[in-house]
């Protein structure tokens, strides 16, 4: 009998074929006429796990799309892992800028390419490919293992929570594992310990009740395009703070711990800023750029719009003009809170000569796990042991708001444990994940799981 | 034998008849499937000039669209007038909004409803009208009358001007007399004697290379959106006052007089702002309304765009965004100079974390008429004889760059003896023009041709 890492090395392959028949359904979630494919693509998981002999394999229907639920947890002393993945893709278009079609996952110097090959069809997959390298070669699990795996991650997840809320008990645990990040560079494991939260506003700014004719109007008519532009300049000043009363009062500093961490970690800005095109890298004053970018709050012009945007001259004095307006933040700022305090200022420096609509978009709140979580530490080792080389941990600029959501419900921190690549192309054309990392991932899920028991003592 | 007067009440409903002919014809100069129609209503004119038994009518053709011509010059020792009109119209859609098809006149509440019933063919036919109701009474034109009317006005007259050069000793003459503008109110006379011109910019913020996830880049990258509205806000400082160096330096102040006149016009401001439902006017300090908007330069956004404009949030940072801002200017502001001026400006004030291009559209001359000018005196007494109404002059805001291009080519004034009203919808759906000033309109041309030599001398 093999052990199950020998298992993972002798089934690469078929474990990249099962992979493909995934990766063929268009699970696309933000289209409502593929409601068969996500069928199609939770019906795949449950007969994945239901091969596997788990104790409990359970499709729950939800308002939205269902979640597939497993469980196996025939230790009554040892951690449960609650492993959470998502089935559903981003859209693939524009598909004309993809080499080969979305869901015909191919393999090129060594990448699949596929919509979700990475987010996170690939990811989730690796810890159902680590169980089965316990399953299949007749040993049991070093953990207690359960599964969560939605169809909803990139509409926002509205069903998760109340699905939480509703069984908590079903989903009791010690930790949540999550692989949906990536590493901070190829071959150099990382843990994302930290993730940044979001309050996202839009603004509207309204003028005369219709279009003007510049000409006619203009000068003595407040344009509300000008006056967008006025209250989305005064929102920050020249040092790159946030001027809206308040916004820092609830939020952790970074420790001289934390800044060293960040020193530590390898960053190249110059290669940084090569590869975005840009002259110099900006932001508050007093911070590095990798601070800046995931461990300091923001706020983020996510789009503009109002009068004429075609060829050409109109000469409109718009009748309005909106902006999308977001912030990342940080421990330990509540996006409502934020939200609110957005609002306030805004209204209030506003002139009266307009009005002001400031409404607020979804939410989502910060997340920092301690360092010194026994989850963190196994799945470091497991990393090592994996990739032969010692794993970096990192705080990312983004959110993934499912894990304060299953800190607040289920009372857990969550492992990010991330097999990706930010050159993995999520969200857009030709999405890839190596086959190097997606074998890895595997490798390493199953190591962590056979790791926990010792970090748990 | 009629008098000219007398032949034009008689002739009434025969004119209407004849406008409406006028008025099927889709002449649509944006249109490029419309030649056709712009061949016919520069036909139709052409023929009607034709009719009139005047010495010389003759189409020529241009690059772009045929302009007529017409001339009838029987006097030494009195003054030329140049009549410009423009036969082509808008588009009319959107046509569903129309009460009435757009191409299918329809009078009603003595209301003349169709496109191009204001602007131009209604207003530029009175004159046609008004030569008609010498020659076909028998009596001599009381001066020399020279006809231009173009089929491009709608897309910037792009071959006038050139024609304008190429004919200078054809078109030599005293004045041009041009209806294309709207009276100061219901039943209240009003010539035009000054109108603001145009410098019309393009400003486009480049950032990062590609769009970024605001998460994972946000806070450490410049974003263009940001930079483009602290751009904006720098422009005007808070009371309105425009900011660009040198941008009020040829600026002509206005005169205690100037100022007078202003005052004297018949202008509610509570009605103007519930009618654009504005709690307040906004402009620049030190000045009314209506200076602001017709005697002192301006600066507004016409337009603004990037980034992400659809419903619910995105939480991208856009790679670039663009706005198209237009100044209106003043005598003796220069359009080139000012959008230069413009362009040294932004570019100095736009920070080197991203890059900025500044583009120019169109522009156009202020111009402005000296009020001592004997036409506009003769242009007062014919209003008033027919109105009998004392005629105000007043300033308009907007821009018809041909007027700066007469006095340049030609070295003559032009009177602008609008007959519309500002609720002619021009541009609109449902424009129309009252039977009545249609009729006032044709009267008050041959009333001008017939006082003129008596304001010559």
């Amino acid at each position: 009998m093999s052990t199950s890492q020998e298992y993972i090395d002798q089934n690469k392959d078929k474990f990249v074929e099962e992979l493909f028949e995934l990766l063929r359904i268009p699970s696309v979630s933000t289209d409502s006429t593929k409601k068969d494919e996500i069928k199609k693509a939770s019906q795949f998981l449950a007969d994945q796990l239901n091969s596997l002999g788990l104790e409990r394999v359970e499709t729950f229907e939800t308002p939205g799309n269902p979640i597939v639920y497993a469980e196996h947890c025939p230790h009554d002393d040892k951690p449960t892992v609650l492993i959470y993945g998502h089935y559903d893709v981003q859209p693939s278009d524009p598909d004309d800028l993809w080499d080969t079609p979305p869901f015909e996952p191919t393999i090129k110097d060594g990448l699949i390419y596929a919509r979700g090959a990475s987010d996170d069809k690939g990811q989730a997959f690796t810890h159902v490919k680590a169980v089965e390298s316990y399953k299949k070669t007749g040993q049991e699990l070093p953990v207690n293992v359960k599964f969560i795996l939605e169809g909803e991650e990139e509409i926002g997840s509205p069903n998760l929570v109340p699905f939480l809320e509703e069984h908590k008990d079903l989903l009791e645990c010690d930790m949540v594992l999550i692989s949906d990040t990536a590493m901070f560079g190829e071959d150099q494991p990382s843990i994302t310990y930290g993730l940044r939260g979001l309050a996202y506003m839009e603004v509207e700014v309204v003028g005369p009740n219709r279009d003007l004719h510049s000409g006619v109007y203009g000068g003595a008519v407040e344009n509300p395009a000008n006056v967008l532009c006025e209250i989305i300049a005064k929102l920050k000043d020249e040092d790159g703070v946030i001027q809206i009363p308040g916004f820092y009062d609830s939020v952790v500093e970074l420790t001289e711990a934390d800044r060293k961490a960040f020193a530590q970690l390898p960053f190249d800005q110059d290669a940084y800023k090569k590869s975005l095109d840009i002259k110099s890298v900006h932001g508050e004053k007093g911070y590095t750029t990798l601070e800046r970018s995931s461990a300091r709050p923001t706020l983020d012009v996510n789009g503009i719009w109002g009068g004429y945007q075609g060829e050409g001259a109109k000469t409109v004095l718009p009748s309005k003009a909106n902006a999308k307006v977001s912030m990342r933040l940080v421990p330990n700022q509540e996006p409502k809170e934020i939200a609110q305090l957005f609002k306030k200022h805004v209204e209030s420096i506003a002139p009266d000569t307009v009005k002001v609509k400031v409404t607020e978009h979804h939410g989502g709140h910060p997340a920092v796990t301690d360092l010194d979580f026994y989850g963190l530490k196994a799945g470091a080792k497991a990393f090592e042991e994996v990739y032969d080389k010692e794993v970096l941990f990192s705080r990312e600029g983004g959110s993934i708001p499912i894990v304060a959501d299953f800190k607040r419900v289920l009372g857990v921190e969550s492992i990010l444990m991330g097999f990706g690549l930010t050159s993995n192309a999520i969200h857009s054309p030709n999405e890839n994940f190596s086959v190097k990392d997606f074998h890895r991932g595997i490798k390493t899920s199953a190591k962590f799981l056979e790791l926990l028991p010792d970090f748990a003592e």
